[in-house]
């Protein structure tokens, strides 16, 4: 799955990408399913030790549209993985404090700290995106920013950190059944804000500021993966298979002891 | 399990309560496991529903020796539990800057959130435990805290917190075997540190000041549970019970449309 990875200064054109598609993945849904259980062990495993070294960072950021399935991906993902040593920083609308302050501010008090996995939900891509959208700032201020995020992300990963970003792909058609659903279960009516509309009204716009982002920010310290999100158990086999190849790669071993356990003796 | 709970006022003496028993459960270990596993499903889907009405907030209050489990419980009981939602804080040795507060500034900034569950893995109660043990500061500042901490957890139920508060209790030689387990196993020699030895023989120390501190601190706004914990199984299915039972308590519901659904119209 590795041709979802976005080539530092690819041009990604989305509407090229079928987010419907299962790219590498040659097996049906019941196979994607039990190899993504065979790969959630190996992340349960792979987490530990990433909080036993103590040593590694690791930020996982998730973008979509709404309906794209980032909280179903986090809870499938991440399903049975030891909550200790792993958290979701969730970015809403900022607050009168956070607007003091710059875009990153709130961001970089949210980076894993060693042996930490993060799952952002949402994050500062926010700050090209919505804010670009809706112009809550002007072009010149928002058009500086993808600069200022790549060097942010490269000191983040210059300092250990692991970061893997995922921009979750579906189309229009999927987003409306999804809303659909939600409306036709009230069980689900706490998930629906009619305002969400006002943004699927603006779906191009969107495309294009994200095409813009992941263009121009996807490095080889920070690299975007799209991942076609139409069906849900790619969307989560794809996100699996990329976290547990970059956690292999780390090549972790447990902390050898610092003492010698020959001599300790335990009354 | 309610028998688990210290009523306010009550005198706790460790040494009368069984850490091999499982009081309010006369199964076996299996049957043990097959409840635990249901009231997972069960936990999984009222913190989904907490998470919906982003009304309570839980904190879950871990306290014990070494090696008593507050890890591995944390793991069994929250296993499967959606991580956006529920989040661990690790209270360790606090840094110069938490020196330079009251001892209740860092704990305050990690309680939990409307819609949230926090579990505290040790917390404030160190303040009158291994700080009264080594002397960290005088007595008649340590004594005064019993009284702080009751206001302070009392500050929080009356803001919207459900609060509980587990004693993870095993005994001395539970605690060795744990120990030889560790030192045996070289993946678990991280886990092991040397100084703990020195806390270990200070055990009579730690079980009269853990006396005072529930006897002190449980209130009918944070009770305390002391649960026996030198069967694994019991533990988790103690603490899965206990937290069950108090989020059925606040008898939540999914928040109802805040719009009239069928005037909605998706393009």
């Amino acid at each position: 799955m590795k041709q979802l990875r976005v080539k530092p200064g690819d041009k990604v054109r989305l509407s090229e990408i079928d987010p419907a598609a299962t790219p590498g993945f040659k097996g049906d849904k019941a196979e994607g399913k039990a190899l993504a259980a065979k790969l959630n062990d190996e992340l349960e495993a792979l987490q530990e030790l990433l909080y036993a070294e103590h040593k590694h960072k690791v930020l996982v950021v998730l973008q979509g549209m709404d309906t794209s399935g980032k909280d179903g991906a986090i809870r499938s993902v991440f399903d049975g993985v030891n909550p200790q040593g792993v958290r979701v920083a969730s970015f809403k609308k900022p607050t009168p404090i956070e607007l003091e302050h710059d875009y990153l501010w709130r961001i970089h008090q949210q980076t894993p700290a060693a042996g930490e996995i993060v799952i952002f939900n949402r994050s500062h891509y926010e700050d090209v995106l919505i804010v670009r959208v809706h112009e809550l700032v002007p072009r010149e201020v928002w058009s500086r920013r993808y600069e200022h995020i790549a060097a942010f992300e490269r000191t983040l990963a210059e300092e250990g950190a692991t970061i893997l970003k995922f921009f979750l792909h579906i189309d229009r058609e999927e987003q409306k059944q999804r809303l659909e659903q939600r409306l036709a279960d009230p069980a689900k009516h706490w998930k629906f804000n009619p305002l969400d509309l006002k943004e699927r009204a603006r779906w191009n716009e969107y495309q294009a500021a994200y095409e813009e982002a992941i263009s121009k920010t996807s490095t080889d310290a920070a690299p975007w993966y799209i991942v076609p999100a139409n069906k849900k158990w790619y969307r989560d086999l794809a996100i699996l298979e990329t976290l547990v190849a970059a956690l292999r790669d780390l090549q972790m071993k447990p902390p050898a002891a610092t003492f010698d356990p020959s001599t300790i003796k335990i009354d």
